[in-house]
């Protein structure tokens, strides 16, 4: 925010910008712009290795959306389009739960759907039971409304589900190898999460971006599942599940979407319209495609294979070069590892700054934390990078560490 | 919003929406929807001719920008592709102001940029300065963070500048055939509201999705550059130029832009990482490729004589039909003509709800007037139908107003 600060200075005459900007952080753009510098190891992003991108097949289908161009070259609905919408409702549907198009919203990949909860559930001041540390995406999206946080733990003990939930506007939780700390929620922890929010009445958004990145075990069942099994037939549970094909083909066609009840696909529309009016139908019309033709789960092999290496060998060079300064657990799926200092008083805030002066760039624990305090973690990303320069990063992390 | 309150008495015990969305309106939703209804005339939209879509070379320049998958299927950097932040800026550089990429958003259309402006600028209860009526969109994109609405009329005798946008956050124009009314903004005024804006220190959000259809004379120049030439050398002035591809090349690439002071783009990328992280680069990608290829400029001739044929029809079609019931303009450009009723009882909610009935959709006055009390006014598009259908959906019209 130094840049605003400055023209603030400079341009005395105009309004204000509005307040929870200067609450933000310029984390984002450090390390997105820390992706082009020569020579710099990034494993601070949610990056996916670019090499698992179906481009032949993309390519065929995009040829393919462009050429309906009667409905993907136009305004496309406002829910997206109707036969993605049926297809991502069977995706989901089980046995205990119908779910149709009316349960469904497309969103401009899962980041938007993050702001549209924010805009139609949250007043300023109002409660957010918020995993605790949290995706950095979701506190970004939900600090224009100027909430305010309660953290909840559902991966601890003694977690009380419908104490955690109770009287909140809304619950967040990321069961599924939870950003930043790769952690699973458990199977009865999900249930109890689901009959809390059922017997609360309180919304729990499930975000689930990187369910299908599962390395040593097969999935647990969704919470919007387990919802759904407490009152069969067609959805209208307290849930709002939102999945993304960002880790399962590509982050670049920007294709997300809301499972929920109608009246909240409903609300959430209504703040859609006003966001962005609709998603690409160009883009609708590819995914629908790779759905159909079964590019997920032709693609899914490879990717597990290529990240479960790349995650032992970060966990390899972790335990030879960081063990007497940081705990972690390896994670069972995702995308990163999340470490913390022995050391109580040890400040990630400046072994970030050290790391990049060092050829290394990670993520500090701060901007996960809610309460922006917590200074003595890191995540740890290690999909993008191959092993050898995922030993390299930890080594000058390592060197960096101990200079400070 | 009839869903939404069944709701909320269905399921006592959910949490309240927020309080914008019963305020806010489903007419967008419902001319939407009207498009499905077979045998339907919709004069209601703001679409465009599907057949002006340029179908082949899109389908080319996606299977290009597919093959570029490493930056295309990738997350894009928050601020957009440098090559096409570079074309834009590019774009609008005149000689007495010089753009460059710091100057360049991409958003996710046009009306992520009035989205994206609401979140930056507004507190609750602060002030815009609108011109009135004004686009339903950017009404739907600012409801909610509850700003309290200074209608302004930049077209009309006796208006000043200073005096329209002193000590509001922003003002919000559309200079160029302004959704609803059609009107232009001429040069005299424009130059006045570029030196307001620099005088009072008021950001200035220009807004100018239909430059591009001008049909009698040549474009004026944009306030943009008018602010541009009373600093020259690299833009930080006042004004926020919004532009977008929907109108020159199709809507359903949703690839729009905000030129504007560093500073100002600096704000509005961190309210865009929290709305949707990036915009997709494969379409961004698309509509680099158009650019470079000249395609906007190769397809303008076509567009412009069919939009001009059109809006001659409906003029024509409302001579014969409407003139003793409502007075209008013809506009010079854009895509809509709106006319309002000679005697000032008449409803035009009522006439929505009776063209309907009678086989005709058009845009009742209300929902462009910030207020929401103007029920005496219409809106008519002229680019979506062909004459034949214009003459007939006339015909319906005034058969509906005539049985009210």
């Amino acid at each position: 925010m130094q840049a605003l600060k400055r023209a603030a200075a400079q341009e005395p005459l105009r309004p204000a910008f509005a307040g929870w900007l200067s609450e933000t952080n310029d984390i984002t753009a450090r390390f997105l712009a820390a992706g082009g510098v020569p020579g710099l190891i990034n494993l601070a992003g949610g990056l996916p290795e670019p090499a698992t991108f179906p481009t032949e097949a993309v390519a065929a289908l995009a040829t393919e959306a462009a050429r309906a161009s009667g409905e993907t070259l136009a305004y496309g609905p406002i829910h997206g389009l109707p036969a993605l919408r049926d297809a991502i409702a069977a995706r989901y549907s089980t046995p205990e739960m119908a779910l149709s198009r009316d349960n469904v919203l497309i969103t401009t990949a899962g980041m938007q759907g993050l702001s549209l909860v924010g805009q139609v559930l949250l007043e300023p001041g109002q409660e957010i039971a918020c995993q605790s540390p949290a995706y950095l995406g979701a506190l970004d999206a939900w600090r224009p409304r100027r909430p305010s946080w309660r953290p909840i733990y559902p991966e601890s003990n003694g977690f009380n589900a419908a104490e955690a939930l109770s009287g909140a506007q809304f619950g967040y939780v990321v069961p599924n190898f939870s950003n930043p700390t790769g952690r699973l929620v458990g199977f009865e922890r999900r249930r109890a999460l689901a009959e809390a929010a059922e017997a609360t009445g309180t919304w729990l958004v499930e975000d689930d971006p990187y369910g299908a990145l599962y390395y040593d075990h097969e999935p647990l069942p969704r919470i919007l599942s387990l919802s759904g099994a407490l009152r069969p037939g067609p959805y209208r549970g307290p849930v709002v599940y939102l999945g993304t094909v960002s880790k399962e083909v590509a982050p670049g066609l920007r294709i997300g979407w809301a499972v929920a009840a109608p009246e909240m696909i409903e609300a959430l529309a209504m703040a859609k319209q006003g966001a962005d009016m609709c998603t690409s139908p160009l883009t609708q019309r590819i995914v629908l495609g790779a759905l159909e033709t079964g590019l997920p789960e032709a693609m899914r092999p490879g990717i597990l294979a290529l990240y479960r290496r790349r995650r032992d060998a970060l966990a390899a060079a972790m335990a030879a070069h960081l063990a007497d300064l940081f705990d972690w657990e390896v994670p069972v799926g995702g995308m990163f590892i999340w470490a913390t200092a022995k050391r109580p008083d040890f400040d990630t805030d400046r072994l970030f700054e050290a790391g990049l002066a060092a050829g290394v760039c990670v993520t500090p624990g701060r901007v996960f934390d809610p309460m922006g305090v917590d200074r003595r973690s890191i995540r740890l990303n290690f999909t993008l990078n191959d092993e050898a320069k995922l030993e390299e990063g930890v080594r000058r992390l390592s060197k960096a560490a101990r200079s400070l």
